[in-house]
């Protein structure tokens, strides 16, 4: 079988390795070039096979059919242009293009469950950040029916696995620094995550704040969201709004019991439970919702966006 | 010089090992006995010395001026009566004698920075559980100056260690269940620390409700709480309440910027950071506390409030 | 496709769910029953299938053509015999029938690599343990073509993830008890899987002592094998004997760099580099071999050959 | 009391902070400066209090009596004469001028216990790699008695925690890369601490070959050293000579277990365990011992030397 030529930009970090293994294992995809300037002619072993790192400036970008970017902040949008410049539609990885950031503009926000009609036509699509892909899934269904209290504020803990961090050695990465600590970061409101989620949830017609706080996990991979609800009045069935909303989702897992990383790590998936909290006078869920962040929080999300515009089966080429 | 003589009754636990440990570290003290009934005849090595384990029932309980009890939550209280029999001052660790559990009595709630007038005469002190520890103190001072939105939520999530879990063997606690894992458990304001943490809001005066959600955490020693609190106003000086409250105290800590794990793993103290919320319509803070669940929110903090109730200087024999 | 049933006697440990996994996601192969006398009746989620454990006595023996048996060391032995009575072949995890031990008898053992021949028709296998698996491996090449200096000790560090000790909940099990600790154990050649090794040297016609000191790693799972082989000359071409030896083999993979557990955790194969001694006045080599204990240690062995055994092909259902 | 100023070169990696550390808590030490060329002008909180980074060349040198140097191996022993020319002793981390590197010369290799009478008066002592000192203690008694048969080769596999790799940011020491993995690396004998091994071995006066692995353990700290020796013959008292070389030693304990990372970390002490090996023809011993890599095997070790060069107490601020 003939199969579809895609590059990967800025592949030596931990979501583009993540995007070469997935490509590489795809029936219907073939790694065209892989891209990482710092570890150019460098030799990487990813699922299995070797592979070689050539030089951006080196990428035979019109020979993909569609590109993959993986490069950091502020570096993609460049590279997204001059993909789309040479004829590639792009799923782009980094935040450049998502709402609320810098060059936002009409690529629409690839939450595929959120914005399926969007996705295949779209050139260019902009690949949601993990915490709120693990976000805004669990909540959407609340927000879409009218169900959360209007003026309130909806209070995220979300936790994630160091990988969410990136590749680039950091001393305070290391493994002697992690080990044995979990600790909050951007404490206020301050992460950079927040632009997109607050434009989606706007979008979903919801009036509501948002208050986030990110930790760091001492695990590599995953993402747990930890999220108390202001409703308008008590769920009968508590678990009806995701039901409905995500019923023919193959990557959505419901739980009749809260989440763990490992219910979802290697795997494109968001899970999720919710339960009415007791001993409280004024109606709140809590949610817990759980991804790995390479996978649906990134890779994995951006194959299935790139399935769509591609016309393969949106669930082919991903582990559920 | 002499020493007071003390016993510890459930040693072979988690919070009765780091017990004897400060035990027989103390400058003051000396440990008369340590019982662990399914573990009694046993040798074991605790602060570098031999310490032999007895039965509950050959504790020569009369021959210590304290007693501490480290003994499972049930089991606790008939131990507490049985030494106080004897003549013994106790500290009981387990939640049996906290307000809103079982045996709740005229014992006052031993979160020492709250209640040191009740401590030294009290023949008996309950002392706090390990998530109460790190919360109450952390929200205490906004509640008794009336700063918290009246009939409002705080909202709490926690995560422990694995030592807050004990160390008894259960399946669910093995190394290779709990590595690279995380998740939440009691969800829906379902934990067993929530009536005491409630009895202590109220006692403070405050008419609000509690929404509290632990984590488990793949670290051996530490708890984490990131509250949010719904605020009368903004503050001006956000720390000033802190400041104020805690000005004299020995094992309270603030800090600039959020604390981790590792700032106070080890040590008997609390550290509390707080910043205000941007982006809320309603004025909120986000608070970060942070404890050893075994120092500050279980043997540490018994120490504490047996240094108090034998008139030994309070931060006597305590890694601050 | 008609599949083989299949059955699993002692299914809740790890190397039985790791079984039923295998089994599950096997092309050819179909689950008939999944003993585990202790959580009888109890449902766990395997492969993303739900599967109810049944009482050993309460197992349709009759009903399979092949039975694993992952019970306990000891206890295993009568079950073989019991499923042999019913017409069942069986690969038998437990040490029991294997070489230099209690039961052993004509039942090959099977190092598949090594004992090819003897497997497919076989009624009963004694499937290796995991440290010699990992050790055998790697020195049977050095052993067969008379390499190794007659008379010498094969001196091996070996060490394994905590899953090599089972999941009954022991204390020294738990996370907060291995969490930033290793150390050896059966020091001075005392470990239970000596014999078998021995055995093994001496079928393959080698005079050669064994030193074998086992550690336990702060990792859930894997095992690494650092060996020391003193030889009768310099190697000109160090890896020629184990590519001789393994040139057709699935299973096996031969290294240019000392393999670390990442490379193999997960996959049914074994991982060997060589590299000869510089400095020291008698040749000699050190070899560093790995294996996930739970793959090719166990449940991919065991697969593998049953495989061979139901006239299967050797690789299918297995992960290399 | 009058403190004796000291000053610390390089207090930026693990070794220098804990340094710092031992100094800042040294009831006779005072810090005079802490020296940190990346990290000049920056603050450290370390033992509490709050430290400010200096650069190198603006460290008062003359105004310490004593200065420890944990720099860069090929970026000391430049500093070292420095520090000598302003009168300074000094004690050096590095390899530098150990036996075997590039720049020995007279300095007292002070693997202390084998050296105690050379180091009160040595300007200058070349303090020893981690491994050898987890390593040559525990042979050197067997090596002194002439208890090891000549022209054999001991065998030692060791594994270190990763502060061992120091602080610097490299890719391959990131959390997510070394939780659940375990290496060899330097095989074949290609490790840079071979040549002080070796070197210590021949003054000791035995005539035996070393063969070293050093492995990668996912832990903070830590050696852990498993060393087969050939002996002469059995021994009939198999600890003997440990007890008989160590009667009077506060830093070496004898264990009658194998010791584990956790029985050491945080203290200056080695712990040593030695076992018969059973069935092999040839006697030979299997020896354990363990350290704190940053403890007994670098800063401990340094300030114990240093109490000896300054005149303190030997045991004076390290914890045993």
């Amino acid at each position: 079988m003939h199969k579809i030529p895609v590059g990967v930009l800025g592949a030596s970090g931990y979501a583009g390795r993540e995007l070469c293994q997935l490509v590489l294992r795809h029936p219907a995809l073939e790694l065209t070039f892989a891209t990482a300037n710092e570890r150019r002619g460098q030799l990487a072993t990813i699922a299995g096979r070797e592979l070689r790192f050539i030089a951006g400036d080196d990428a035979p970008l019109a020979a993909a059919e569609l590109v993959f970017s993986a490069l950091p902040h502020g570096a993609s949008s460049e590279w997204v242009a001059r993909a789309a410049a040479e004829g590639c539609r792009v799923v782009d990885l980094s935040s450049d293009l998502r709402p609320g950031n810098d060059y936002a503009g009409n690529a629409p926000y690839g939450l595929t469950e959120l914005a399926r009609p969007a996705i295949p036509n779209a050139p260019v699509v902009a690949n949601p950040g993990c915490y709120p892909t693990a976000i805004l899934l669990a909540i959407a269904p609340l927000l879409s029916e009218g169900l959360v209290e209007p003026g309130s504020a909806i209070s995220i803990v979300a936790a994630s696995g160091v990988t969410g961090a990136g590749a680039s050695p950091r001393p305070d990465l290391l493994f002697a620094e992690i080990v044995e600590d979990y600790r909050a970061y951007a404490v206020g409101n301050a992460h950079r995550h927040l632009p997109e989620m607050r434009a989606m949830v706007h979008s979903l017609g919801a009036d509501v704040d948002l208050i986030f706080t990110p930790h760091l996990l001492p695990v590599s991979r995953g993402i747990l969201a930890t999220i108390t609800v202001p409703l308008v009045a008590p769920l009968g069935d508590v678990m009806a709004p995701w039901r409905e909303a995500y019923a023919a989702e193959p990557f959505v897992e419901l739980s009749d019991r809260a989440p763990s990383l490992r219910d979802v790590v290697g795997r494109n998936v968001v899970r999720i439970h919710a339960t009415p909290l007791a001993n409280v006078r004024r109606p709140a869920l809590l949610i817990v919702s759980a991804i790995d962040n390479l996978m649906k929080g990134a890779a994995g999300q951006a194959v299935q966006n790139g399935n769509l515009m591609l016309g393969v089966p949106e669930a082919q080429g991903l582990p559920s």
